[in-house]
């Protein structure tokens, strides 16, 4: 097996969307992670729930919707300045710890990320990371109007790759996702992060690791 | 307008799921409520994930796949007596109070059970309990190989009626259910039994009731 392309996915797997209760903290004291958590949770139901009626909408739009839902859901009233103060926390997340020296590390093979964000959230995340150097392209679901897990969307970011399905490892945190890309045939491996236990389904990822070192063994 | 037709969704709507906490409770002491609630979370995972992968499963199964997943998150090991005797009580939910008077009360139209669970599931729970006499048809989204929310799932139940699309009252009391039976084009009765807070999504039901009885409004 030669594998060509690194594809990763971004939210949760190379950036801690946890760092947004920080943002969340400084405006809702003592709510910041009640409401970043209920953020994520409506975030995931919005798209999941959108792809499965097709009723697309862009990721930044859902991700705002899903703001204002779990803001008023603790109680909370964000001005039009807050909301757009939160949603810019998300062009600056942090990245996980060894995420810049494992990329640093990938010789050799394409490294991209392939993620639901719309090319506005997810373009100026890596731009202005210290990842950037170490990232061949960006690829957003928004290109095809088709969210992970969805088979169209990982179909979507092999078109934009110059390798076959065989030659790509995808890399999720998400348990959801790399189910999606194990059943649309990518290799995978599960960057469990929150060492959660594995899903009950007949399809599981190749490989699971803790964090993003564990992938160097493909190479 | 003219409504022919009254399809109810079944798991929440008509029958109470917490009632297999009793279920669970009698084999895992101090646990029953946790594990009940783990259960039908999965459950809701599982169906929304394989209709977006594409990998269809019936409902019986990929309930089997959601409790052995949450019995080892909860730390318990249930033998295979247990598994099954905790899925044959999704065969004897307990009805919601109001819903044998409103369903007996209901003249002059078709009444209908439209559920994502299989014959196998939902027949002998409807068959078992006081609402038989007064429900002329149900149908199972196994039929189609396609669960709700997905539009295809709701087209599939209304080929099943001899009537048109804007001639059915759909009630649920699942948001992903009530918005992805409005989005296909159905009247819609939100049955919000827990008072949760309306999901900020670009279709809304027409109406919302806190229990059935609101429905007898549009006879």
């Amino acid at each position: 097996m030669m594998i060509k392309a690194l594809v990763f996915d971004a939210y949760g797997t190379l950036y801690d969307v946890h760092s947004l209760k920080k943002a969340c903290e400084k405006f809702f004291p003592e709510k910041g992670k009640s409401i970043s958590i209920a953020w994520r949770k409506k975030q995931l139901e919005y798209f999941f729930q959108r792809q499965l009626m097709g009723r697309y909408r862009p990721f930044d739009e859902l991700t705002e919707d899903a703001l204002v839902f779990a803001c008023k859901a603790e109680g909370v009233k964000p001005s039009q300045q807050e909301i757009k103060t939160l949603m810019d926390a998300y062009l600056e997340l942090e990245l996980f710890d060894e995420v810049e020296d494992v990329l640093a590390g990938c010789k050799g093979v394409q490294r991209v990320i392939f993620s639901n964000g719309s090319s506005n959230m997810i373009e100026p995340l890596v731009s202005g990371s210290q990842i950037e150097p170490h990232i061949d392209k960006i690829i957003s679901a928004d290109g095809v109007k088709q969210y992970k897990p969805a088979a169209p969307a990982y179909a979507y970011a092999l078109d934009q790759l110059d390798v076959n399905r065989d030659e790509v490892l995808f890399m999720s945190s998400n348990s959801w996702d790399i189910m999606g890309a194990a059943s649309f045939g990518f290799h995978t491996a599960w960057i469990n992060r929150g060492r959660n236990q594995p899903d009950t389904l007949d399809i599981q990822p190749e490989k699971a690791y803790t964090d993003l070192r564990g992938i160097l063994e493909w190479l």
